[in-house]
């Protein structure tokens, strides 16, 4: 995924289950951290897109749960920007188990360009730099 | 606890942890639960005391958990309000399994009276009538 | 759906975000309550499925976000047993809103029979008589 | 509070409320993530303490919240081990915004040593080594 770099979390006991592993529907929240990571390293900040007016709702997600992450297992969130339109972005996930590599998770979220109100906007049109930003993260990976 | 009447949840897979029993936070989120059917059991909705401009932060909590609970059980919420003042208002819970009214948690929340944008507001005097409805469930049980 | 019939939940501060809205990860958590209620009311209990050393951990996930749920919304989970293999079941689920039927989410969710220790199953054969039952379902919905 | 190191979260979306602010049960999960990362740093992961057959579930909490945690902050989480006993464990948290050192949010769990099904163990005579090294911390902080 060409210059590697991912966010990381530890799992707490927080996000364990009575399976005794991580319950699957902290993946989703793991996917949000990874990618606001790969947003701020790119000088993009999610926190000032929402500062600018804008929101990013997810609107589709698929997930494939590969391995069980256990508690106190320190894991890595590759993110990658994978699609780009005036309209809508998507980004890309692989979570690995950091000891050994391991891949526990794939998956993609989907979000649609909104306004606070949650009206649809062109990202272009309303915010043309940040766009193009945008536009030169496509396929790149933190 | 006078005229009894409890809100009651279901734990879910979600809110179990690696030990086997409900993670120790969701008790708190219960509590929420718990407060907010009191409050629309006696006419007050906590959605409409925001649609007036109020919220109510929590500023406090003592928790004592007595007895585990564990997936799919059913449980009963017992919500009182504990004490009110124009500034604040306490809620105390207690928290059993359904099946054979086993206590499990028991714990209060003390919150204060803000306004949307996070100012402290005397309660009597913004909304007297209110205030008037929350002074008669003092004392009193859901 | 066939005969209708549909879990509820309410939902709650906890589940809400700064958008206002019901956070999105909080959906695979209907979804459980979801598949939950839909076996519990066939009278198949996960909780016995687990008691007989069964566990079906989710796998895959595909979940469409239409509408955005809001605090206090009473929400209903519409659940069907979409797919079933000796190997693998798959739940579908809409989830709309109660007050008006409003689609606020569809998706699925795809789960492999194991054992406690996470070891691959065939169902029909470690269990005929609940492979049957649960053969009775695919199509139907709760 | 002496040698001076704390544990850091983010505040996720997740994490967050429709008043914009982190919501406050998380408060207890950060507490974990605050003597987790105590007892690591000291040579006592929890994880091998639950290894060794001993689980410390908590039995009672005081939450004090000061100021709200929002979006994106960066907080730290200062922890000391607040009273040892051989049935019982006590630590002690204060949640600081790591911009400029506010304090969010002061608390305090109490644990008890229990074995694997729940029954209550003198921690000494078990682990008498595991004991002294949580003496030598009583007191000291992360």
């Amino acid at each position: 995924m060409g210059n590697m770099y991912a966010a990381q979390v530890r799992v707490r006991y927080a996000d364990t289950d009575a399976m005794g592993i991580a319950y699957h529907a902290n993946y989703l929240v793991w996917f949000e951290v990874g990618r606001t990571e790969f947003m701020r390293a790119r000088g993009v900040e999610y926190a000032k897109l929402e500062a600018a007016g804008f929101m990013l709702p997810v609107v589709e997600a698929q997930i494939h749960w590969r391995h069980p992450a256990r508690y106190d297992d320190l894991i890595d969130i590759e993110t990658s920007l994978a699609e780009l339109t005036p309209a809508r972005i998507r980004f890309a996930y692989r979570i690995r188990r950091h000891e050994d590599g391991q891949l526990l998770c794939e998956g993609s979220t989907l979000h649609g360009f909104v306004t606070r109100e949650g009206k649809p906007v062109a990202m272009p049109r309303r915010a043309p730099e940040l766009y193009r930003r945008l536009e030169a993260l496509v396929g790149a990976s933190v």
